[in-house]
């Protein structure tokens, strides 16, 4: 059997938006700025996939900008919004467990001599609204708090944050990277008084290569890709039209049965988690059910390096990850696990196991008896 | 039958890459940056692909830079170097034909304070090196020249080019689009003092939505989209794997029988313009034969706008640009054609046929009957 329980890392595409996506690349194949009818059609394809995110969002299908992936996504909606919207302020504030794509490119800005403040979190990843209302001055142009932590699942207060800022100052934009919500989660921007969200294509069976912003038709950007002006001048270059048709094929696939499968996955997480609990020196680490994302449980296991049982599960065909594949091949520590006040001797001992629709039940009894019979050998060959 | 003779615009994916990208979308799907199997897997394919693109370019693999497009590549090319580079100059050189991807930079960056020079093309779009030696100065840090001109398939003189910019400034960076050249011609950065070259994928053949940059390893650059810090920290984002690997099966099957399909490109390229050389008030702009691309011929049909030409030829299935297709929803008349003098009544009347391995004698010969057929009829009934 080969578990792959690495879902939050990336996912296997559907079948059927590979498909798709063949026919859209041999046989329907044109350039949507030609003007002739094989243009046009896969101007059609863009119109799809436009309307369709929008259907799912209930925002308007030109609020959408389609990027190479959340990262683009991201750092347009941080870096362009700062540049468009200097004058108004230099401040922005996001939290200490963002995805590398909102930190790194934070860290750019404060170069570029933006002003950013970092929220703490609490031990389950939760930013407090207060610290919020506290951080927030006049001249803050920008939020931006992500929806879903990519490595402990938890959820951020995302309608109340966009509510408290919009009533501090309705002129604050509020970006939420949604690369781990979308697919998972019901998220109406307008509702939530979010200006911008970002979503990948390849967390939520789409290609690889895509992701899209939404971003409110109010919000000045500056693009950061210059060239043939397409889509609106916002993001030149020859729109990757099999990949965002692909995308948006995907997202349809997935809300058609969402409130089922995310069902199934919480009942799966509830059932890993119970079963993990019953080694020895191993904790969850932040909320659980509905407090919690249903495909993501990070698992402190105590005197085992995650090195060490991530290939050992990988013996048994088993792929999961330890912390965030984003910036699993640094060596530091997790800055989201510190966040949180993991204590030090487990920082370097927690694996990611992240579910997807495709994860079944057998799955995850065979990885709990693989946890069984690993963790105690483990533990009694690398004790020091 | 259908004839498709947009190919400067896009390309039909070649079957077998679709084929290898379902396989690397649906079966070996994993995140490179994954330490386990899976992600050793997706990076053996990322390496596949370098070493695929630098042994055809003959440069190092870790001089291959994987993006989003030719767009992003140029974006990356005169903004990351322009940025990384400022101190020892503010001034950049680049040609009137360049394609938007350089041209907006171009302009993008004279926002940020730098002075750019646009050097003029003689009547059949080649710069002249007389204009470049006059341009350059000890500011001078980036010349950028294209390859092959996408609208009228003139080739500069790169090679030399190269050799007078290092004979005058060792430091000043050469930079040059080759997104119509890539594919077509033999290119050898190392040899031509090429120290940047972009290219796209899916004017080859392959993939939309990803692209490469070459970096020769010297070169400072600075990235434009910052997070995970995937590729050297280059270029973050979760790698496009199976973009990037279909990218790199097209450009190995191209440059397999590259000789064979150029010659017989050059043998269609001829038979075209001669049999279109048979109707009245036709002029071929640019150069023919070895001195141009052989797959791109613009032609100017006096009498007749360009649209009406185009949807005339539409509805016989055949395919056409007016113009090029990155700029046909827009419009005004092309930078290139005014540049190489193009007389103003043939400026709105010109039309680019572009061929690729796919075209054929026969199609050649069913567009010249279209021809013969439509441009009498149209002038008939459209003569002012």
């Amino acid at each position: 059997m080969e578990v792959y329980l690495d879902n939050s890392a990336t996912t296997k595409c559907f079948d059927d938006v590979a498909a798709f996506m063949t026919q859209l690349m041999c046989r329907d194949y044109g350039n949507p700025s030609s003007l002739h009818m094989k243009g046009v059609q896969a101007e059609n394809y863009l119109r799809y996939a436009k309307e369709t995110i929008a259907k799912i969002l209930k925002v308007n299908e030109k609020e959408i900008l389609f990027t190479s992936g959340g990262t683009e996504a991201d750092n347009i909606a941080l870096t362009g919004t700062a540049m468009a919207n200097h004058r108004a302020g230099k401040h922005l504030i996001t939290t200490r467990i963002e995805h590398p794509a909102v930190l790194q490119t934070m860290q750019h800005l404060e170069e570029q001599g933006f002003k950013v403040t970092y929220l703490p979190v609490d031990g389950n990843g939760r930013i407090r609204l207060e610290d919020l209302q506290k951080a927030m001055t006049k001249d803050t142009i920008l939020v931006s708090v992500m929806h879903t932590n990519n490595e402990i699942g938890s959820l951020q207060p995302i309608a109340e944050a966009g509510g408290l800022i919009k009533k501090m100052n309705p002129h604050t934009l509020f970006h939420v990277d949604a690369v781990q919500g979308f697919g998972k989660f019901r998220i109406y921007p307008k509702k939530m008084n979010i200006d911008l969200l970002s979503a990948s294509s390849h967390k939520i069976h789409g290609p690889k290569g895509v992701g899209f912003l939404y971003a409110g038709e109010k919000v000045k950007i500056k693009p950061i890709i210059y060239g043939g002006g397409q889509q609106n001048n916002l993001r030149s270059g020859t729109e990757n039209v099999p990949g965002i048709a692909g995308m948006a094929r995907a997202a349809e696939m997935l809300y058609a049965d969402l409130d089922r499968d995310v069902e199934k996955l919480y009942y799966l997480k509830q059932k890993f988690i119970e079963g993990a609990g019953r080694l020895e020196y191993v904790k969850i680490n932040g909320l659980t059910g509905r407090e919690s994302a249903p495909h993501v449980v990070s698992v402190s296991v105590g005197g085992i390096r995650s090195e060490v049982l991530l290939h050992a599960l990988e013996d048994k065909n088993i792929y999961v990850s330890a912390g965030s594949a984003c910036a699993a091949r640094k060596p530091q520590p997790s800055a989201t696990l510190k966040a949180i006040g993991v204590e030090k001797g487990l920082l370097e001992s927690t694996i990611r196991f992240s579910f997807s629709v495709f994860t079944t039940e057998e799955e995850i009894d065979y990885t709990l008896q693989a946890l069984y019979d690993i963790v105690p050998m483990l533990r009694k060959y690398t004790r020091h």
